[in-house]
């Protein structure tokens, strides 16, 4: 089934939601104005449609393997990985200085769906390449920088976060991975690190390990935690490659999904001593590591717009040519593709309203990281930062929690052939699972979203997102189609739901944390369909007045229907999780822990 | 991971929600009071926790597969089917004249789920052979009933179901298949059956294949659609074996999940005819497979619960064993087992009462089912089989439906390790997909509630219910309990949105049908959800007056802890659904077909 990259829709976010024209007012993006944005895409689109999409299928019956401590991709994916490195992808939202392109995220994050579109499993490297360029950037020497990160951008080598081990997941204070300080200045690392995505591979010439380790007597917890680099092969003063390093993959996982992305057990130090160089100062290695799970959570997010894509599009085609039953209506005589059937639209219509929901939100998310950090006026980049943190949790959260259910619809909509491997629907099923998991679980998005970003401020933030909505609606209150109507009174219920839950979760502090805590997904789901909808609402003013204008109406006319749907059908789900969250919170734990 | 069945549950159902005691008053069950109950569950138990529940993680590991066109099954099966076998449990239910048991479906519903906890794709084999039983009790010839059921039940042969063609799934109007009367009153059949489970395999001496096919000058459609028996091997008059019947499996399936459990491609009549007799009459063979078809349904929905609960005891066992982070409530000085955790709890909860609440919900569609059948009161009779035929497609619908929720909870409560397939945990989320597919969609289960369930009647029925529901609302309200009030809210405002719902869908009519089939599956979520929370709503009736008594006071809170939990966190769902079906259904289907 062959993918095609929603080009269109991608550049109507830009353009009308995420402000692409005010970003490109900004300095840094002078060059990236809207016909910049739509010829980079269509040529992104070229490269994941024709290059990278064809292998997702057969790289899951052929995945991954290791032979001889040796990790051998899938076939295919080392040819594409030159196309990719060859063309400047990696570097494309990387600073120019080390030849990347300096392209704003906004238009970064259109392509990076792209490539998840096409393969998650071949994404996933230059998704922990991006990490670990970032934490260079922002904590690296510059000699270190200077070393790695061209290398990195150009695709000789590729980059891993090494953080989990195997009692320290989601709870990185438990990590226990050691590094010595040697006189020479660099650190043995000794320790085993599992879970490293690309741990090992064959697409490139080295791998750049970003590894969390304690110095000796460093304090306990997470603040006793360092960074080190410490390379596949050893990086010479002029660049070269040297020995091999005594870090070594000594196993890779037999995973559900994304079977072609290696997830590697890595083991440091069993030869001697691994050799590292500490990254920033000792003891903030957290802080440091945040830097690279940040942009990377924002990027399993989109991972989940990605795949959703591809479910809705592979559905689409079945639904237009699998014929079966007489559709309810007579409006076919006889026996009719299954598209006709109106159980078979609702699956397809909520695949599609929660894919360009999120796909919205995630532009519009895109958008304040590029103004939060080069816009010329500071609380202006304040302003957007503080946006975007709050956006992280809900692009990560909700956007990977939606791709479960769009990938169950998809295999829905195939019917028994869906059950079946060789059709290919299962395989999203199966792949969009881990999207909930790594990177932080959706628990723990959504423990950020009540912490830090709804209770440290008493939900100031979170109540400032809703000022913002109300002033969509009242724009939505100015129109008279029914669309506009509707639209408005689930946006509003939902806010409104949004807010009763703010309000019980800061209210509940210290004294009461377990109560806050026990409705911490569903309001994680609560914001994330608001926000979503939101966007859909913004989506719905600008289409019917490019529908009045006569511009590009059959675009224009879906994108009016998708977002009435969103509303009547998901941000209809608002209240139910607002009554678990206000009126629920005891129950959650009121079952003594021996009973269960 | 052991497997205990929840056998006090299930009598706690059995007695307190269905109603065995009265099922024991009926002369053809005045065996079956609690005690024995207890006794054929407590042995159901140890074949399924200590036999078959061990073969199913190695099962997937190790499917079946086709040699020299024999199916083998997989380590273990073949033993494990000859110990059932022995046991007398395909017969459980079947009657006492061809050598079964006679027990209510009430107690047989509950021995079902045991096995299906245990191996789904084991458990297939009887549920198929229970199918064909029972098309051959009520349509089959005296010769036909004498010759197949006694073996079927003691377990020597097995029965399966032939349904779907490559062009016939949904719709079995467009089967294909014939059959070509001879001279001496048999038919030679020919065509493809695919997606046949148990089609093939070597547990049993002999497969009875219950096939669907056209007899030549039959009328179009389905009510030109005969059945046959077509034994893989020919049946002599005494009963041995005869001839190799020209019937064969061509390939099985290479699915996502069940993969123990063969799906064949059957090739009838390639050599020059499989030899079939006819089932009942030319032409009605459609409504005996329905007959097959509806015990089956029932049967899904039981390995819906049955699943949800495995997954559920996993989850329960890791979250009690894994160790990671400090409880916000500081319950804990250190890191804690995440059972601690409030969102690991809210988790495990929703499992928990999605599980008990869909297993109370179909013991009492079990009961009904008994006292349709068997009640001496031909008014009974009636309102019995009125009653269970409303609750089959939200046994089967629902049910399934929560466990795709549920396995996916069970997955993520295992983080990073339940993507791993040695965890286990994965297998559960990929087993389950087939369930909200086969023996009919969810959205065929919808079709029928909506079609034959509430339109047909007007919604007299479905308003019958509500009824019902009301009545223990009125219980409720008699209560000072927090419990018991947060329940009754609840309870009474899903009751109150169903009933919407059902004035919605019965107002549609001829007139509308797009818009009443537009909201069919949310309606059913409705329903399954509001009649499962009500099955709970009346333990909770139970559960409070036996703590009060200081009965089993442990078992008792628990199920009030659940009941409320379900009420607060799921029957909370309700109003989303009402909005969608009743304000939402022209978006459904507003978007031109084009569009997509």
């Amino acid at each position: 089934m062959p993918y095609r990259a929603p080009v269109k829709d991608m550049l109507f976010n830009m353009q009308e939601l995420a402000g692409l024209q005010a970003l490109n007012q900004i300095p840094e993006f002078a060059d990236f104005d809207l016909d910049t944005a739509q010829a980079v895409l269509e040529e992104c689109a070229k490269l994941n449609q024709d290059i990278i999409a064809p292998l997702n299928f057969e790289s899951d019956k052929n995945p991954s393997y290791l032979k001889d401590g040796q990790v051998f991709t899938s076939p295919g994916f080392k040819q594409a990985f030159r196309q990719f490195a060859e063309g400047g992808w990696q570097g494309l939202q990387h600073p120019t200085a080390f030849g990347g392109q300096g392209m704003p995220k906004t238009i970064g994050a259109a392509c990076g769906e792209m490539m998840n579109s096409a393969s998650i499993s071949f994404a996933l490297c230059p998704l922990l390449t991006d990490g670990a360029i970032e934490a260079l950037l922002t904590a690296g020497s510059e000699e270190q920088r200077n070393t790695f990160i061209p290398k990195l951008i150009d695709g000789s080598w590729t980059g891993t976060m090494n953080l989990t081990e195997p009692q320290a997941g989601s709870d990185l204070a438990l990590v226990r991975t050691r590094a010595e300080p040697q006189p020479d200045g660099t650190y043995k690392i000794f320790g085993t690190k599992i879970f490293i995505t690309y741990g090992d591979h064959d697409m490139a010439d080295n791998i750049i390990h970003l590894v969390l380790a304690r110095v000796a007597g460093a304090p306990e917890g997470v603040k006793g935690i360092s960074l080190f680099i410490v390379p596949k092969f050893l990086v010479n003063a002029d660049g070269s490659l040297g020995a091999r390093n005594d870090a070594h993959c000594v196993s890779i996982e037999h995973k559900m999904g994304i079977k072609a992305s290696p997830t590697a057990v890595l083991q440091f130090g069993d030869k001697g001593g691994a050799i590292g160089t500490l990254v920033g100062q000792e003891n903030r290695g957290l802080e440091y590591m945040f830097i690279m799970m940040n942009a990377a959570r924002f990027g399993v997010g989109v991972q989940g717009i990605a795949i959703a894509e591809r479910a809705y599009q592979k559905a689409v085609a079945y639904a237009r040519d699998r014929v079966q039953s007489r559709p309810v209506d007579g409006s076919v005589a006889g026996s009719a593709a299954i598209i006709h059937h109106p159980d078979v639209r609702r699956m397809l219509m909520t695949m599609r309203a929660l894919t360009e929901g999120c796909r919205a939100m995630a532009s519009v998310a895109a958008a304040a990281y590029d103004a939060a950090h080069y816009h010329p006026d500071a609380e202006t980049r304040k302003q957007n930062q503080a946006f975007y943190e709050f956006m992280v949790p809900l692009v990560k959260g909700y956007s990977t929690e939606m791709s479960l259910e769009v990938t169950d619809l998809g295999v829905q909509v195939h019917g028994g052939m869906g059950f079946i491997e060789e059709t290919g629907a299962a395989q999203h099923y199966r792949d969009a699972k881990i999207l909930t998991i790594y990177e932080g679980t959706t628990a723990i998005q959504a423990n950020d979203l009540v912490g830090r970003k709804t209770s440290r401020d008493g939900g100031q933030m979170a109540r400032a997102f809703a000022g913002q909505i109300e002033a969509t609606e009242a724009l939505l209150a100015q129109r008279d189609s029914a669309a506009a109507k509707s639209v408005l009174k689930r946006l509003s219920a939902a806010r409104q739901a949004y807010l009763d839950a703010v309000d019980f979760i800061s209210a509940q502090g210290k004294g009461n944390p377990n109560a806050a805590y026990a409705g911490s997904v569903p309001y994680l789901m609560l914001a994330g369909n608001l926000v979503a909808g939101w966007q859909l609402a913004r989506s719905l003013l600008v289409a019917e007045d490019k529908l009045t204008a006569g511009e590009d109406t059959a675009f224009m006319s879906a994108k009016i229907a998708t977002a009435r749907f969103y509303a009547e059908h998901i941000l209809a789900r608002a209240g139910g999780l607002r009554d678990a969250i206000v009126e629920g919170a005891d129950s959650v734990t009121a079952m003594p822990l021996d009973a269960f």
